[in-house]
């Protein structure tokens, strides 16, 4: 066996088209995923399996097919508001941590497939952040530069991945917690279709809105990881029917409309690096599409308002309002501000907001109607842990600008690296568009997405 | 032209029958109408339009193929919560009575369609209430029994299809507001799959909930209203897609299997009549069906419980909250109390019930896996007048026990009368199927309706 350090760092597909011609073992794998993991220096991870018994589970793959197990020997980690029976969840909140008593569906599936889960990752505590560093188990710090944030809440998921400790993870994204930690360090980060992913067994942002998502150095990779880890689940109440997701060939990209912001309704947050990003992932689409379009992106600034500044917030009270009340000092301050001002919102307010919400569906029904996918950066622009620290609520409101509105509106997304900043994060443009039409925004990314910045 | 006293009283079917053949004009049938409303006594109509104005709508149909005019010269009622540009609208309320600026959408396809609007109905206030007393425009009587309720919310439309003035009217159902006085009044009452019927320009009782409903003498005439009345509307935000929603033909009834709640799950408040007549329905089922099945009717218990006693009255403050906090001396005092009641509610409590109504609705679809439409007694018992009074809230909470669940959980269904009480009331029973199933339910009420008990 090579030693970890003298391998290469392979992506899911490649790790399979490795194992299909025996040029290592699920063994070999698992021994370099530890043998790496000894030598991080790194916050990813709150919690990690004991190498034995990640080889137990290898070595239980002898008897089977590669055929059979569409995740064959392939080491994966999973944030920690995701059960796995061995391992206790935190939620990125000691205090909170609790022994699950099963493993989460989505998690039963990946393993059913031959995928080995290695651990748990850090997180924005309850997932509530998008920038990685709310969390008592130590701030993530961006693998191109540490001086950046990683972005959050899955920012241990992003980190883990980027460094090449295991080939891909699970994040969750509420308002752009699996896609900004993407972005951010140059990986693929799929955020499906709500409801396609069971959340039974995770600790949601908001039951209602949350999705897990998959973070993952291709696209092919995601996209393989969604296809084993969908299904409907009695168990999860948002749960949604998606057979034959993926079956249909998604069209050419090259008969395809797109639409990009209107040029005013861009927001990059005075960083004219950012500006000349976007503006060459904008120029590399006319290439690859029939027309860009430019379209009015007001109705997505307006739901993304809704989701930080309206009732949603609440939602997350009835996950861990109790636990709040009853241990108020052991919360993120942020944190803990963020979801008490649910308290304020009345279930009128509530009502309000879902008639807005429902209008700006339909507004946005009618743009995609015209368009058969939205285009925008994933994020307008780049923080420092300093910076951030400094102004944390506006921070977090910026980041959310290009992703907030996505689970409101109910659409799917693919975040992918198009570019780098000279300070180091990856750029990254989110591709978006309606419910079950993740196989066509997977094809899409795969044409847009530029290998050079995957981390 | 015979004097209306003398001529039969029509259904909207028979009615274009009469038309086709030449045996009515419009100009008679509007006389006719009007010429009984100016003999009727009773408090069904809040507002009528001047003869002479829809005489001249009927001279204007002179010029109009009956072939392109589905509803050609069929006079017509709407609940007072409904838009009509020409009249006011009070939603029960002379202080909140406003001049609408345009007719409701429904009204507009209506009247497209060749049908004459002769005025707007009696109604609880607001529609908040199952009652048909919460009115300062007087109670209105059953049509049976003066001394026994006529049901409500729109029980000015019920009284005034079963009292002959026109041969239908349409109605707004949330908790079986379209419904209850149809079942009472001997008529049928068909609450449309939610959102295929636009509520724009209705000033609904919750506006994610509420359906316009049709209140109507035979099924084929609900069946015909619904088609014409359909269609996504854009302006309303809960509108739905609804296409093809009548083009297949239904299956036969002696294939399908039809559920009814386990016996000890069915709720009679004590009247042994109201159960042997829901017995007597449900050997006629045994006898129609392929099957007839005992479910457990607890979940949809769960969920109407979940519509007075949760956060969903928080829903009607956003329609008229603003209002009764300026004008509190102007409203029913039962009405003001259930409403203002939803100030109790949190946001949070709000998701909390979102998260469970959720859970309720998949498992009454596995429950509709194994049926084809769910039967229920429509109400359980009948009330007077006089006994309302003395127990508002109990009273309205029974006569919901089998019609608020409908909506939460996003079903549909048609009430049709199979009996009558020995005090007069028909009695009746509700056919309840999912959503865009209501062409199937449609035909299942078609055989199971009694015309013998139409009024």
């Amino acid at each position: 066996m090579a030693l970890a350090s003298e391998t290469d760092v392979l992506g899911v597909v490649e790790l399979l088209s490795a194992y299909e011609s025996s040029e290592v073992t699920p063994r070999e794998v698992v021994q370099q995923v530890y043998y790496r993991l000894g030598k991080a220096d790194t916050n990813a991870w709150i919690a990690t399996r004991d190498e034995a018994a990640v080889l137990d589970d290898a070595a239980a793959l002898a008897d089977a097919d590669i055929e059979d197990k569409p995740l064959y020997g392939v080491p994966f980690a999973v944030k920690d508001n995701i059960d796995y029976a061995e391992l206790p969840t935190s939620a990125g909140c000691p205090a909170y941590t609790f022994r699950p008593e099963s493993t989460a569906t989505v998690v039963e599936k990946l393993c059913a497939a031959g995928a080995l889960l290695i651990g748990k990752t850090n997180m924005d505590q309850f997932a509530t952040g998008l920038v990685g560093t709310r969390s008592p188990y130590g701030t993530c710090e961006n693998v191109f530069n540490p001086e950046y944030i990683s972005g959050g809440s899955s920012s241990g998921s992003a980190v883990a991945v980027a460094r090449g400790h295991v080939p891909f993870a699970l994040g969750t994204d509420t308002a752009g917690s699996g896609r900004i930690p993407a972005a951010l360090n140059g990986l693929v980060g799929l955020k499906p279709t709500r409801g396609v992913l069971s959340n039974d067994g995770v600790v949601p942002g908001c039951a209602s809105l949350s999705c897990v998502s998959v973070l993952a150095r291709a696209v092919d990779d995601a996209a393989l990881v969604e296809r084993v880890a969908a299904g409907f689940d009695p168990a999860d109440q948002y749960s949604r029917r998606s057979d034959g997701l993926f079956e249909d060939a998604p069209p050419d990209t090259e008969s395809l409309t797109v639409g990009v912001p209107a040029a005013e309704d861009l927001e990059f947050f005075g960083d004219s690096e950012a500006e000349r990003l976007f503006s060459a992932a904008v120029d590399r689409l006319d290439d690859l599409f029939d027309a860009v379009e430019r379209v009015d992106f007001a109705i997505f600034e307006e739901a993304s308002d809704l989701l930080y500044n309206g009732p949603w917030v609440a939602e997350r009270l009835t996950t861990v309002g109790e636990f709040i009340k009853d241990h108020p000092d052991d919360i993120d301050l942020t944190v803990r501000g963020i979801i008490r001002d649910g308290e304020m919102y009345s279930a009128s307010d509530a009502f309000e907001a879902f008639h807005r919400l429902e209008r700006l569906k339909k507004e946005a029904a009618e743009i995609f109607e015209r368009i058969d996918a939205l285009v925008v950066p994933t994020l307008g622009t780049i923080y420092t842990i300093e910076g951030e620290q400094l102004n944390p609520i506006e921070i977090n409101s910026q980041l959310g600008y290009y992703t907030n509105f996505v689970n409101l509106i109910d659409l799917a997304a693919v975040s992918v690296p198009t570019g780098q900043y000279d300070q180091g994060p990856s750029f990254s443009i989110s591709i978006i568009g309606e419910a079950f039409d993740d196989a066509q925004l997977v094809s899409i990314a795969d044409d847009v997405a530029n290998p050079e910045f995957i981390a």
